[in-house]
């Protein structure tokens, strides 16, 4: 049997991706740049934008009983650069309806094979990264990152991470093969000789609640994962953030039905103000895996009640810093200043806790005082945030009212000691955005309590006893309240060796001495793992085995050769 | 560095094992024939067996306050063939005592390498190996197996599967590797460079919680899971089955005290009676991933309750054979009686609806009517059970009061009438041995409800309107009943494709047409998958990616190269 032209045109993509889970090194197939999509790019992207405010998407889901949006009343967004977004979504009668064609669906899907599955897979990503740039204002005006961010984080590296899980799951598929000979030696008789089958199978609805920060990137690791092992996914976005989601479903819908499978496949389970949508689907006894981003008691609320399916949660953690010693000052201060102020802080990788030995910490340009550090960091801050234009491009604008809130309750001293006030930034274009630079507030471990998760631009330069104390706080807040990154600064090899060793028993990933263009909110798919579901802050990663192995089952079918 | 011993001497076989998961032709480093380990070595057996009796095992085991055994008041095993064990094993003073003993065992197993740790399950592997006879006895003195099954699969046919265990634990571990160069282009700048370390890390205390009827054979999996990947394992046979298992892991703590472990990152759980320490145990916060295999009842509390740890079940289900046409009639009957026979049915595996077309199979001898058919497999099995002695080799004996209950309420007809009552087979040498021929009992689809799991030697001859009736049935079955196996006969393409696809769609793996000396109870390791995850009778299956791959996460280092 001929290949589908699909898997012709995607087959070497995907070998080199599975190549590259197994390398780690740099990959991508997807530019991060807008330039390399074409020198009108950013314009047709934008004007794309421009063109499907006021519209209806996805008007040929089933079971439809009305819309959601255009305006807000109806569920509608709001850019948190100002505008009405003014999409209308459609809103299904009940799951009932969704589901039922779900289930119609997915029969084909499931008997596809796994190669078929991953090409369709690749596909809808390709035809997704051509419109990088669309998505890019998708991104942006739902949850506020500025423009260059939501391109490359909402563009490119959210493709990434979409086409890892792919690879995985493709390779994971495959593992055992599709046909096998066995043939037992029996001494002196014939031997007994046996052909089998194994024949993947998916475990049936997959059920994405999507985020509002990163609505692409912590969404289509678990998309696609699911679709790619045969499961129907049916996508909750998050109220504030659907279109990005919502484009990602009319796209894969399209590739799905011009491959000749059922569209429903996919569909997007957009809900009204107060419908509590996600808690109704995520116990229907139909879903059987659920991919949620989010905060940590709903993530614990899924984890316990959603009995039913496998639950893979990213909640949220208190990221922390050492700052124990360094050969680059200028290199740590700037990283630190970029990692702090990047998206405002809104990212669950963003760092927060920055523990600083009291006595302080020995450098390339002699030793600094604790106030020394933090001082220069505030003026690495502000070097970096002093033009509203530039600051603008860095942090975007703050995404919903609970964390305008916290900055501000930080810019009024309620979390402590200011080191840096929280400043508000005009953003070009946009009058309406709110954007703030990072506060950075100042506490001392001998007297005050460490703070929990403070999402959002607030900082807290922790003044400890030593760099041994530091690393004790550091794993212990991994421990107790999760965290997906952390960072440590230091020349020393014990100190190094300490802080390796704790934060691999905490279960935690660590980033060293970064002083330069790699900083520690990021991570790079096929390379990197995007937490270690090994601490509270999820239990799972973008994308290993576990993350993916168990989206299907394997049946045997052996019979006498 | 050069290689521990262990790993010189077990790298081959380790690379032949992982060889053998992508390959799944037969393999095995252990021969299956008591004859291969010296013409002494059934004796040998015996003999230490008989030494084993009267003593007590594990006397290094911490936190002790008294024993359990040797007499079966205090919790001490009786054989199925008549004697009492009389062997005594620790009792801990409380689960406290043994968990503190793994945690302060389990840095040093989990720092070692995962090479290192295959290495040492290897060699764990290959001592118990060279004791097979041994096993053999103990296996045979606690589950009432006959010898013969007893040697082979408590023995090698054990060991396959732990050792397949450490071969997917072995290959997902290493399948991200441990370090890696991380070199992304900048244009016309430098490009950025990281160097990674990716680093192993177990879960924590894993808990078996071992099976009456096959204590190594299920029990080897989960254990060398979890040991492979690093975490300590807390065996708690069952009452009935401790020695195989406290054989076990004396073997683990002897080889990992050489190896230069804490030997308590494996310890064993003997309970008193009514101690009910399972439970006790499932539920504590240290325990992090539990492995089950017993009554439906039990493991849906697990699933239920045991909310801290990941839950690896295989509980009951209800196994169909569908004998719609064959062109080998006398070896199906043949197959099927040696099937309905092998240890009294007590196997998860065992066939137990035999879903007959009610106006006849076609077969090589002539359309036979459902009446014919269940006469010749009545003839089949009393031909091959007609002399004691041979009998009692392939039946054993009656595990336990429960299963005797059914096979005696059988034979009264109180599951319908009978084509085959049960009769009392005399086992030589052991006259207090319970052991019985299976009953058939005969039923109508169109009038009687199909029966729920009836483990033991009690099986179902249901006639059907059609083998379409029947496929459905068997589908309907495992969906809602679960079940481990599923057999079909037909010689009819159609047929064939509808139960092929049926079992897929159900969850189930299926043999066809077995005629030979391959018997649908068996499952080689390897090869065969056992079990599904994927319909109520398991929630995992011995040994794919799924059972091993979350038993341990990954923890990154990254620095600036």
């Amino acid at each position: 049997m001929a290949h589908h032209p699909l898997i012709e045109r995607h087959q070497a993509v995907l070998d080199r991706a599975v190549a590259a889970l197994a390398s780690r090194d740099y990959w991508s197939p997807f530019p991060e740049f807008p330039k390399a999509y074409g020198e009108t790019a950013v314009a047709d992207g934008a004007a794309a934008f421009e063109a499907l405010k006021g519209g209806e998407l996805l008007t040929d889901q089933p079971g439809t009983d009305g819309r959601v949006g255009p305006g807000p009343e109806q569920g509608g967004e709001v850019s948190p650069y100002g505008p009405e977004l003014g999409i209308a979504y459609p809103h299904a009668s009940s799951p009932d309806a969704l589901l039922a064609a779900m289930e119609a669906a997915q029969a084909d899907w499931a008997k596809a094979t796994p190669l078929f599955r991953a090409a369709v897979c690749v596909e809808i990503l390709m035809r997704i990264n051509a419109r990088s740039t669309e998505f890019a204002q998708a991104v942006m005006h739902t949850t506020g990152q500025a423009f260059g961010m939501a391109f490359q984080a909402g563009g490119p590296h959210a493709q990434d991470r979409g086409l890892e899980a792919v690879a995985v799951a493709y390779a994971e598929q495959t593992r055992i093969p599709a046909r096998a000979e066995w043939t037992k030696p029996q001494g002196k008789r014939e031997p007994l000789v046996m052909e089998k089958e194994f024949v993947t199978r998916p475990r049936g609805v997959s059920l994405l609640i999507g985020c509002n920060t990163f609505p692409t990137w912590n969404g289509f690791p678990g998309l696609f994962a699911s679709l790619a092992t045969g499961n129907p996914v049916l996508v909750k976005p998050h109220p504030r953030a659907v279109l990005p989601l919502a484009l990602t479903v009319a796209v894969a819908r399209e590739v799905l039905a011009e491959a000749g499978f059922s569209p429903d496949v996919v569909l997007l389970a957009p809900e009204l103000p107060g419908e509590g949508l996600a808690k109704t689907l995520a116990v229907r006894p139909e879903v059987r895996i659920i991919d949620y981003t989010g905060s940590t008691a709903f993530g614990d609320w899924l984890e316990e009640n959603a009995r039913q399916a496998l639950v893979y949660t990213e909640k949220a953690g208190v990221n922390s810093v050492l700052i124990a010693s360094t050969d680059n000052y200028q290199g740590m201060l700037s990283n630190l200043a970029f990692s702090l102020s990047l998206y405002s802080g809104q990212m669950c990788t963003s760092p927060q806790n920055l523990l600083i030995p009291r006595e302080g910490v020995a450098t390339d340009q002699g030793v600094k005082s604790f106030t020394e550090v933090v001082d220069d960091l505030v003026g690495a801050v502000n070097s970096l945030l002093g033009d509203d234009s530039r600051a603008a491009a860095l942090l975007g604008a703050i995404v919903n009212p609970g964390v305008l809130d916290r900055v501000e309750r930080a810019g009024k001293g309620e979390y402590g000691e200011l080191a840096l006030a929280p400043r508000a930034v005009t953003v070009p274009e946009f009058p309406e955005a709110v954007s703030r630079t990072p506060a950075l507030v100042v506490l001392d471990a001998a007297r005050d309590e460490l703070p929990g998760e403070c999402f959002g631009p607030v900082a807290f330069a922790v003044a400890v006893e030593s760099a041994h104390e530091g690393i004790e706080l550091m794993e212990r807040t991994v421990r107790e309240r999760g965290a997906m990154t952390a960072l440590a600064y230091t020349t020393d090899a014990d100190t190094e060796w300490r802080v390796v060793g704790a934060c691999v028993d905490a279960g935690v990933s660590l980033s060293l001495n970064l002083t330069g263009g790699v900083y520690v909110n990021q991570t790079a798919a096929f390379s990197d793992l995007h937490g270690t579901g090994a601490n509270p802050a999820a239990n799972a990663a973008y994308a290993d085995s576990a993350f993916v192995a168990n989206r299907f089952r394997v049946m045997e079918v052996r019979r006498p050769a």
